[in-house]
This record gives structure tokens, C-alpha cells and sequence, in this order.
């Protein structure tokens, strides 16, 4: 099988939603007037982003969403993807199981998948979305003001509880444990939250990275701080060890909620919104000035009683050891 | 290092063509009104596509280049790119380099770098590349029609030469030597001649896996067979055997020149265009219709008396034994 056979055979489906879908040198879009478009790229390896016995399905699925859930956290609606893909073999079962998860995620969100590249090497998977949003609507990192609540959607630190019992490293109990795993291999791109927070937040970001590392990332480019309260933390899961659990909400990765600042009076809007998405939307805190002697970014925990309680480590980071 | 600080130190710099460049979950982009846009990603691997001791600037330089390449073939404006990049350590020598040649590139052609994704890995290099082109005025590959002028640009077959010097299997007379290293190391992408091309070519192509494999896909997508005359082949590199070098024209990839359809009526034009922008324009055969028991997308050889001339390889595919 030829890359050209392969990309035929797997990647090439109808692409209602484009010019010219994939075949030529590049893909045709129309972006409709009055549009800005959000564009992202993440790259995921085989035994940095995923194990290497990973579902091929999952990963197809995953592969898309991590993209689409950058989407979600400017408030961009998804509409197009490209798929480059660097693989040792091209073994027939694989690739058919990967391309039914990809498809699966792209039809759940609109998403046409209009190119990309394929060709030979270690297993390597990058895809870029794009995704319109009304011209000046997107919600940024930057948009961040002092008082403004700090919100946290679903159940972060599942997907860290996942990958903590596929390794071997805690036994979950159910149904915790599917729920866990099910979160890591096929995390949901908050795309609905996303388009509701528009008129509504600030700022967000997904938290992919653990909480309170990428909450740091809206408080450092807004030129705030952030303070998370941790009796308002998401409920922990029981049978884990509290320990393993809040390091899981604080520093695991790979969960894509959105994180996001709003101002106080849309409590009561943002409630309804978690009713009509069905989505828990907790308010763990709130993004304040920074004052003398503080540096703008910083994240602070606080222990019921409002004093600060030490925290390490911060989240993943590549090239610094753990 | 932490991949932030590599990303800040060595991947932002200003982006003034764009509402929002790297540092958020997304880029934000503003298409000028009317205009469709052409999107395009490849993929680079250490030991497939360029040698594991390349120049990281030239390698900087390429890996943008061969993006804008598809683009030039759309007839597109290039004006974004998003690079992806896994590294198996952060090498400050290396990446100075490689962000040296990558922004070179970036400069020439007037393309914002904003965003993308930066992880460890082996090395693996991704770009999407996105330009601008008036709505419907795009070269596709399907737009061929039987009776065009079938046209090469510069000189293809350079760049496979330039790999079989470096890799010790032929050797080299100057001035050769150093315009095939150089032409495979930092291609030019003809952004120039594909925007002239827009109101003058049918359908275009660039040749990067093989004169004949990538005129093939401009007949089999637009349902025709396309004749390739030798004596009209652009002239070979004096010093090395006639066969090496016309495998090297007719086989070789990685040179990026623009392969396109044009009516007869054009040939004036062309000609112009060809000195204005100093690039050999050569009318190396025509786009047939298919006949009886002939297939769409076959590319004929023929020799001065218009005979056949057999031929075996016919271009670059992954996955598929050479």
C-alpha cells in the first residue's frame, strides 16, 4: 500500500463544509463574513502523550479532541482539521481503527478533515484545527480582571487518576476507575461551555497541563494572581487516597476542562448554563491585582480559613525533570 | 529549559499580520474579505526527510519552505504558519540555528509564525502554513484541460543530485555541486510565479516527490494523460552520466518547482513572466484526453520521434519498498 492508497483508503471523506477537501496542494476554506479564525496545532508522540499500547481508536478520537478543546477555550465553533501523521508500518487494522475514532470526534463537532501529510517514521500524530468566532468575541488568556471569579468546569484531575492506574501506580475502584480511564483515552472538548462563554468570561484556557499550571498562564498574561480555595475544590473521588487525588486535581494533566475568569455578576447565568449543558461548573476561586512584591501569574492556594498552603509541584513540563 | 521558556526565547517574535499570535490556547487570524484561504501541513522526520546532521538552519529554513511550496502551487499569498516540533533535548545551539533559518524564510516570503506546539521526542518537525487567494482564482490540480501546454519551473532534478553527492553516490563537478547542495538544503518556494499563474494556468502542482509521479496527479485528477517530451526536458548538468542526471529530472524529489497546465494561448505570457521573475519557464509536453484502454493520470514518456520511452520509477513513496 502506497501513502497515496492509504490516505485514499482511511483519510478521505466528504468535506461538506469546504472548497476543496483533500488531493490537491492545500485545502480550500471560506471562513463566512464577519469571522476571525481560531487556529491551533498540538503534536502528540507515542510514549510522551500516550502508551504505546494505547486503543488506536482512542487515539484517533483523542488525537482531534486535545485540538478541538483549544477551540472550545477561545470560544471558536470547530469547523476544519488537517492530519499529519508519521508512522513506522502501515499496518491495515491500526490505521482503520484510528480513522474510525478521528471520524467519530469530527462528526460529533462538525469538523471536516480536509489534509494533511502522511509519511514514514516513529509514530508521531499533529493535527491543526481551525474554527470561526465572531470577529472580537474570542475568549483569550489576556482578557483576565481583577475580582473576577475563577471557574473550573467538570471533574479535572480524572484523566491523571486514569493514567496513575494504568501504570499500575493506584488501584481505582469502580466506578471510578472507568470513569477515569474512559476520561483519559477520550477526553470531551468543551465546545458547547466554550460558545456559551462568550458573552460571558473573560478569559479561559483548557487545563491541560494540571490546574493550577494553567490557571497560572491566564493570571501571568492578564497581569493578575489567582487564588484556589480548596474546600471548593470539585468533589474528590472516595476510595482514593486524598493525597493522590488532590495532586491529581492541582497537577494532572490531559482532562480538558476549561478554566475561566468571570465577573461575579453572572454567577446566576453561569448557573444555568451548567444546568442546560449538564456540566458542573465549579467556582474555585478568584483572579486578583497583584500587589507589591507579588509577580503577576502567580497561583495561590488557600486552606479553608483563607491562609496559603504550599504546593509543589506544577504541572507537566517538557525537557525539566519531574 | 522549560518548553516555555524555549518557546518565548526562540519562537515569538512579532506578528504583525495577526489579531492574536503564540502564547494563547489558539492563533488569531482575519482573512481579508473575499479571499478563500489555502491551508496546507507537512511533516519532516530525522532520517526520512532530511539527513540527522542537516544544517538546523537550513533545515529552519526547509521545513517552512516546502509548506509555502503547496501554497505556491495553489496560487496562494502566504501570510501564516503554526510549527509543531518535537525534540529529543532542548539544544540551545541547535535551536538557535534552526529558529535562525526558520524565520529567514519566514521573513522573505511576509509569513507571521503564530503558534504551534513544541514537545520531547525523537525529532519530528510540523508545519501548517496558511495563505490568501481571491475566491475561486485557486490552482487546483483538476482544472487540466486536453490541449494544454504542459510547463516546468527551473530546474527540477538538482536537489536529488545535491542528496546523491552528499550521501558519497555520485560525485559532483562544480558549479554543480554547490547549486545541488544548496537547491536541496533551502528550496525556494515560487510564491512569485504562482500568484503570476493564477489568471494563466489551468491546474499546477509542486514537484516534490518526482517529475513524473506529481505530473501524474494533476492528469489523474483532472481525467487525462499527460506526454512528456525528452528533448524538451530542461538541460542536464554537464560532468555527470546522462542516465543519473535524467533520473534525477525525471524521479527525483524535493525540488519544489512548480509543475502546471496552460492553453497554448498563454505561451507570450509566459515567456514574460519568465524573465520578469528570472526563472526558466520550460514546455515540456501537453495534458491529453484519455483514449480507449488508456487510464487517467498516466504520464508518457517520448522521445524526438514522438515514441514511447519506458520508464520505471517513478517517484518517492512512503511505505512502498524503493
Amino acid at each position: 500500500m502506497s501513502e497515496f492508497d492509504l490516505i485514499a483508503r482511511h483519510f478521505c471523506r466528504a468535506t461538506p463544509q469546504t472548497i476543496l477537501g483533500p488531493g490537491d496542494d492545500g485545502a480550500l476554506l471560506r471562513p463566512a463574513p464577519g469571522m476571525e479564525l481560531a487556529v491551533t496545532s498540538d503534536m502528540l508522540v507515542a510514549g510522551v502523550h500516550f502508551l504505546p499500547d494505547a486503543d488506536p481508536r482512542d487515539l484517533g478520537w483523542k488525537t482531534l479532541a486535545v485540538n478541538l478543546s483549544d477551540l472550545a477555550a477561545m470560544g471558536a465553533n470547530p469547523r476544519w482539521a488537517l492530519l499529519a501523521l508519521s508512522l513506522p508500518t502501515a499496518d491495515e487494522n491500526w490505521l482503520t481503527r484510528f480513522a474510525e475514532g478521528l471520524f467519530a470526534c469530527a462528526r460529533t463537532f462538525g469538523v471536516d478533515l480536509v489534509g494533511g501529510d502522511t509519511t514514514s517514521g516513529s509514530l508521531n500524530l499533529c493535527v491543526t484545527a481551525l474554527g470561526e468566532i465572531p470577529v472580537g468575541q474570542a475568549l483569550r488568556r489576556d482578557g483576565a480582571q481583577a475580582g473576577d471569579d475563577l471557574w473550573i468546569s467538570g471533574q479535572p484531575g480524572l484523566a491523571a487518576l486514569g493514567l496513575l492506574h494504568l501504570q499500575g501506580k493506584t488501584e481505582l475502584p469502580e466506578p471510578w476507575q472507568t470513569l477515569c480511564v474512559k476520561r483519559l483515552s477520550a477526553p470531551q472538548p468543551r465546545i458547547k461551555l466554550g460558545l456559551a462563554l462568550r458573552p460571558l468570561a473573560h478569559a479561559a484556557i483548557d487545563i491541560s497541563d494540571g490546574l493550577l499550571a494553567d490557571l497560572g498562564h491566564i493570571a501571568r498574561r492578564s497581569n493578575l494572581k489567582a487564588q484556589v480555595r480548596l474546600n471548593c475544590l470539585p468533589r474528590l473521588p472516595e476510595g482514593v487516597s486524598r493525597s493522590l487525588a488532590l495532586e491529581a486535581i492541582l497537577s494532572g494533566g490531559d482532562d480538558y476542562e476549561l478554566g475561566f475568569a468571570a465577573p461575579p455578576a453572572h454567577r446566576p447565568t453561569l448557573a444555568r448554563v451548567a444546568t442546560e449543558l449538564n456540566l458542573p461548573l465549579w467556582r474555585i476561586g478568584s483572579f486578583e491585582a497583584v500587589g507589591a512584591g507579588e509577580t503577576a501569574g502567580e497561583v495561590r492556594l488557600l486552606d479553608p480559613d483563607g491562609q496559603p498552603v504550599a504546593w509543589e509541584r506544577r504541572g507537566y513540563e517538557h525537557f525539566v525533570a519531574a
